[in-house]
């Protein structure tokens, strides 16, 4: 039960997003933008994959599977593939460029002050671009913001991973700005 | 120097925001709707104040001075007051509900699930109300996405504290949302 009332029986992020829905907008906008946008040299996959990643890095249940479950529909993948770039990006078969951005994001989970100038270099000379790095720290940091929201007011997330997965292809298709929170 | 090309020479969070103004937006509206919104028993001392101290607790020099510097600006106080806070809540004057509210956010910035159900309780027996605590929780974990955007990127800052003091009169009229970024 989340330490305080929210007045619906919501999971995850959903509950605190009704029960305050004037935060809940520029929340949903931001992830909008940052994870849906068009105007992006990184694929909505590559995205999800980053919000996952950090999420997972800060044991956020609910927010690792509601955001690896989008990461896998959008990259035509299986879960298990997911759970290994959380456990280890570097022994998997992403590109070099993107191993680097997620090398840059697990640090920005550590603190802001964790990333290198080396880090970014290297990034930069495996093809990442100053907005596919910006947009990079942009969402590990946005992500330490919802994975808190979402544990620090202790609410609840269902157990089973395929309910994430199943709600995977709908989420994708309508987006996260101005989503109904109750459906 | 920023880790990435900015194309302007903006201090702290100014400059991201001026290189990527989609993000910009819902970055500005959450800190208006938080931070300064009308519709909230915290007043927005006490709520500059809650960003300050996760903001130092997260060794964002930027954001500790204009947060400080907002905080002093509405209640009244110096900059002493504001460092005293910083570095130990439970040794000042602070009221005993703001310190309760401290202490959670102070979780928060370690992780959403270092909040206890002991502290929300105790909390709510100083009488905090649930908008209080959840509006402490999302400031708290709102400042740590902040601070890693701030810090992610390397952005520089003004090393003057009294920089920050003197712009918080114009930051507290003017508020967040569609500030001219280049002021």
């Amino acid at each position: 039960m989340a330490h305080i009332d929210l007045g619906n029986d919501l999971p995850g992020i959903r509950g605190p997003m009704a029960y305050r829905p004037e935060t809940a907008k520029p929340l949903n906008e931001l992830a909008e933008v940052l994870l849906r946008g068009d105007d992006n040299t990184l694929s909505r996959g590559e995205r999800e994959l980053i919000g996952a990643y950090v999420s997972s890095l800060n044991d956020c249940f609910f927010c690792q599977n509601v955001h690896g479950s989008l990461a896998q529909h959008y990259l035509e993948c299986d879960m298990p593939y997911i759970d290994a770039v959380k456990v280890n990006p570097a022994a998997t078969d992403l590109s070099d460029k993107l191993k680097a951005l997620l090398s840059i994001a697990a640090s920005v989970q550590k603190g802001g002050k964790s990333v290198t100038a080396g880090q970014v270099e290297k990034a930069r000379s495996l093809g990442a671009t100053d907005r596919e790095i910006h947009d990079t720290v942009l969402i590990a940091a946005a992500f330490c913001m919802y994975n808190r929201y979402v544990d620090g007011l202790g609410t609840w997330a269902p157990q089973d991973r395929q309910f994430y997965v199943d709600r995977a292809p709908r989420r994708a298709a309508e987006g996260y700005a101005d989503y109904d929170l109750h459906k």
